[in-house]
């Protein structure tokens, strides 16, 4: 399998994890999404979108929820390389040779 | 000044560090514009607009160019984050009460 291949199958998407990491800022500060949409000047529809990752943000969107947030943009991207992380570990393929193949005692016995 | 008018000023434009980020690592491994969209299966023309954060990248085309240039997104993520770490740190308004004021000679033993 070339390394393209390989990296297609386990494919992370930033906007997702972006998403993940604006909502989750949010819900801890208990903050609804119209009220975090109002303040951010963008629609509690499209916020919703942007948090399930479904509508990629422009960088001004981007720019504008972390100032309704509070948080510096590089405390977001900090977050969000911690979850895509997270994702590559759960998603890395384990090479063959690191695989346990149990063999049943009367198969070793044999 | 309100937080919203003072953040606005300072505004950091994620697809701009992106961009810079793509084309620092891109040039550290001595490629080319044209080796690098080819292999992310993009045009030269839009891989350089990307570069110079005139165009918002897809989530699915960054993670094509990460792969073309055979590093995780996390990796580039991480970079795009210490850049606006940085960027942020150089346009933050400094308090007046930090500010020194030099009070010439004379008027401080007038």
């Amino acid at each position: 399998m070339s390394l393209g291949a390989c990296n297609v199958v386990r494919m992370i998407m930033l906007r997702r994890e972006l998403g993940e990491a604006l909502r989750e800022e949010r819900q801890s500060q208990g903050r609804s999404l119209r009220d975090v949409a109002k303040t951010a000047s963008v629609s509690t529809a499209y916020l919703s979108e942007v948090e399930r990752g479904t509508k990629e943000a422009s960088s001004e969107l981007i720019a504008s929820i972390c100032v309704a947030l509070g948080r510096p943009l590089s405390q977001v991207l900090a977050d969000v390389t911690s979850r895509v992380e997270r994702a590559e570990a759960a998603t890395a393929p384990v090479p063959l040779h690191e695989r346990r193949i149990s063999v049943p005692a009367r198969d070793a016995a044999a």
